[in-house]
């Protein structure tokens, strides 16, 4: 294969969640066909790995006991995800949310004060995203001296089993403009993110790619960061992607076993 | 008075309505003292006198009927809103529209086609902003080889009777940030808007003043077209909105009646 030659040096796999190993969706997701498998073949082949995502719809627990569920062997160290490292951030800066999320985010955040809120935390909230909550995140951030908003990734949207959705970058934007305030991302594509990532990967980021759908927050967030980055041709990928003014991936795949596939071959070259 | 000399040459006024006139609220909303008798005044002075509004939450005939009981001498010819507007520019371009809008305002887009969307219109829609709602405006227009978003005003909030509302603008720029568009702005402070408003007035732009309590929306808009413009301290204004970066109102004032004491002040000067 022309222009994989790096793929040889490869030596640990960062994995977006969402549109590569499965679709999400009210009924639980289906897996993307021989994405299991090629998770499998990754461990089975000595590779590192490691999982990467901007999952906030729920905690870390639940998320890796669904994934379980769905036939991929992953444990929750093996995953790096916003709520986590946003609960760091806070901690560190004395920072008391209201929380814009998921009810059933809410458990990651049991041991942050939060009372008297000083700032807003957002996160793919879904169904919590109504007009009265959006409202309340509006009022607590215009009424703080200097608004602090903390956005759990910046997605514009991703792909469920029903279609495309909203993702909390749509919203972020919302409340970036009613406030005219900057969020602060915690989640892909900030580097501090990615490099809390690398760290749990335990590959320096020469030596690691990242595959994901989201030519944005996966491929041009983990090419800042100085390492290779493949998209693939499942979940949220559109063929417009190909045409994006500032973000090429270092290849397409047509889905992760491909991806495997050929870095496996390249491994063995 | 220092600094309103230009208000002997005024020959029109355009008045915003929510926050100088009244401040809206689910309960009707309340007159802003003064203003019903300011409005008589100018009326009895021979000034010229017009509307301009972002309102989108319910058709003219009845948000003229609200004011009226409210006790302003207003009629439905005397108010420039984008739904009109809006109407005239999907007419024009052969555009059919999803609506993104209040109930109450659905009533404006009786003659238009709506079948088969090929655009979306999104209005301050209040209640109608669901996540359910933003999602489906959301996938007709990714779904569209050229998105085309129509916004009826670019608001970031206003103030009704129980508190700040966000506005239409906030939702616009989700929308925009999801689909990767620029919205088309109908209302203020498009500058085509201020046109037709000052066309319905009956006075070039050097001879009119607009008095708003938006900085931007209102007061900037205005200033581009050439006009005055006045920021009331009433409404949605915030005292840091006498350090905006960009846009000087011609002057202060603490509400709409004290603009008109002193604008027919100087007219009598």
């Amino acid at each position: 294969m022309a222009g994989w030659g790096w793929a040889r040096t490869v030596r640990g796999l960062l994995l977006d969640v969402s549109g590569v190993l499965y679709d999400g969706g009210a009924d639980g997701g289906v897996p993307i066909a021989g994405s299991a498998e090629a998770l499998r073949r990754i461990k089975a082949s000595g590779l590192k790995l490691h999982l990467c995502t901007n999952e906030t719809q729920e905690t870390r627990e639940n998320f890796v006991g669904k994934l379980r569920a769905l036939g991929f062997d992953v444990s929750v160290a093996e995953v790096t995800a916003p709520a986590p490292a946003a609960c760091r951030l806070l901690k560190e800066r004395g920072l008391r949310p209201h929380l814009l999320v998921h009810n059933d985010l809410v458990p990651e955040f049991a041991d942050v004060d939060k009372t008297n809120p000083n700032c807003v935390v957002l996160g793919d909230a879904a169904e919590n995203f109504t007009y009265a909550n959006l409202n309340e995140a509006f009022r607590l951030l215009i009424g703080m001296e200097k608004p602090v908003l903390i956005s759990l990734g910046k997605g514009r949207y991703y792909k469920e089993t029903d279609g495309l959705k909203l993702d909390v970058g749509a919203y972020m934007k919302a409340l970036e403009y009613a406030c005219d305030v900057q969020a602060e991302v915690v989640g892909k594509p900030s580097k501090m993110f990615f490099e809390a990532a690398l760290a749990e990967l335990g590959v320096p980021p020469e030596q690691a790619v990242m595959i994901g759908d989201d030519i944005e927050n996966d491929v041009g967030g983990a090419q800042q960061c100085g390492m290779r980055a493949l998209q693939v041709r499942t979940g949220k990928y559109r063929p417009s992607d190909e045409n994006h003014p500032k973000v090429k991936p270092d290849a397409y795949v047509n889905n992760l076993a491909e991806a495997v596939d050929i870095i496996l071959q390249q491994q063995r070259g």
